[in-house]
């Protein structure tokens, strides 16, 4: 089976199974002659629009297989019949560790200790901890249930709220009954039109007074306006992995705002994450060459 | 029963018993008049000799019940027949989050990307990641274990080291074979001579290129001159919550050594943390109190 991968790692990785012929394209480039037969496009970070346009002019594509969690970018590109696969599980451990990673920087209150070191002063202060934190986490998929589990020994309560309540997991018409006890808002959401400003003003204000709000889902769940209120009052804090606009321009008031750590979208990005993602999609397409569906099939594609 | 208690949030713990009556005293102060047939002390983080050396003065004395882990200061000073029980779980939650707050901020490049955020820059690295990582801890009690269950969701490999090697904890003379396999090692000793500078220029030696030492335990443990050659060199990093000489003299050169990270013995030191080890002794006091002994007995004590 032919497969169109667009870097040398996925070519290396996928030459292990004498079934899979995988072959080299250039993301922005029209595909490679004589290649054109293929039945699987592996995807990563390049743009939706400029590889996405050009799935039809593969007669035989069936599969594509996406080398990171969010997919719904790629859906307005795929042609009738072919199905779509994701990357689930490749970059949830990753975020959900830069997660309890800002999370204990916030309570330990290692800036401050940094700060006083580059001084060289020895002054003991008592911090907050995560014991006890109510972490109410917006997304119930791989990456929260990742943060939960790794929350969980820290003696951390957590809730989790996803878009189909189930055991375990809130619905969203919860959340104005969960906010006031919260310690902590975890955005864990895809980018689409019903998570757009879901932390708004109106959500902020039901916040207690020190409660921390940390984004490592996409920018556009948050009203940056609305936070940059909150923040320059000195009620709210922020750990933000993911901006809007993004990236946040240079002399952007959120910068400088008291109480807020940023990272320029690297939760994901950590040594060997790129390795975990081409395994994940090399076993997503040995099981569709065998016959099967891959199992991190979304729902709903491949059906019209 | 009556226990004499240095804080007032003790007196106000153990007034919740019926059968226990808490007195305050002064540590460093003369015993309470009418109060010297006490038959528990309770004793903080205050100078051992100053209190330790008055116990002979309790002629009803027999149980001196500590609000921290740590207990081998105490033990010079203890008459005979009096047993000792600690706060052990009071604080190892909070120092073992200590350590994961650490080891997080290093992999995850914490204090670049806030250096980052101060110069209005947004730039994406990769960074290190805890998956994967193999972490040696040199200790096997409740702040190790606590430190070992936090770490487990994190993919990474923790192997424990103690005085008595037993099931899933080796013993010290195991150390030589395991450093060289060694990401990070972690030191939560007690402060005695058979761990005095256990960490020296052989045992850095011993170990990797960009190879973390923690401590977390007593700063007579790690040998600073020989830590100070190694972090200079670049070869080795370091994230020390004790020191030694400690606390830090201004001006010594730890302070700006290349890849360390200084707190100021602040591990244990988070909100709640006293409640929690009031709580603790007030259930071990109240089991003496039924007849019983403490939980937390010191071994040895109160046999002589």
């Amino acid at each position: 089976m032919k497969v169109l991968v667009p870097d040398d790692l996925g070519v290396k990785t996928l030459e292990t199974s004498t079934n899979l012929e995988a072959v080299r394209y250039e993301p922005g480039q029209p595909w490679p002659a004589r290649h054109r037969d293929a039945t699987v496009v592996v995807v990563g970070y390049e743009s939706a629009a400029a590889v996405g346009t050009r799935f039809v002019e593969l007669p035989d594509l069936r599969l594509v297989q996406t080398l990171n969690a969010g997919y719904e970018q790629w859906l307005p590109y795929l042609p009738d019949g072919v199905i779509l696969s994701n990357a689930r599980g490749a970059h949830g451990g990753s975020s959900a560790e830069w997660v309890v990673a800002v999370l204990l920087a916030v309570y330990r209150n290692l800036n401050l200790f940094t700060e006083q070191q580059s001084r060289g002063v020895w002054l003991a202060r008592n911090t907050e901890t995560l014991i006890g934190k109510r972490i109410v986490v917006l997304g119930a998929g791989d990456l929260a249930v990742n943060l939960a589990s790794r929350l969980g020994p820290f003696e951390a309560e957590v809730t989790l709220v996803g878009r189909r309540p189930r055991l375990g997991v809130h619905g969203f018409d919860d959340i104005d009954r969960l906010l006031p006890g919260a310690d902590v808002v975890v955005a864990m959401l895809p980018a689409d039109e019903s998570t757009r400003h879901i932390i708004d003003s109106t959500f902020l204000a039901n916040l207690r007074d020190g409660a921390l709000i940390v984004n490592v889902g996409r920018g556009s769940a948050v009203d940056t306006d609305a936070l940059l209120v909150e923040l320059t009052s000195g009620r709210l804090r922020a750990a933000l992995d993911v901006t809007d606009p993004e990236p946040l321009p240079q002399g952007h008031p959120l910068w400088s705002a008291p109480g807020v750590l940023l990272t320029p979208h690297v939760a994901g990005s950590t040594a060997g994450a790129w390795e975990r993602a081409w395994e994940i999609a090399h076993h997503q397409i040995g099981v569709y060459a065998g016959g099967g569906l891959p199992p991190n099939l979304v729902p709903g594609t491949g059906a019209r």
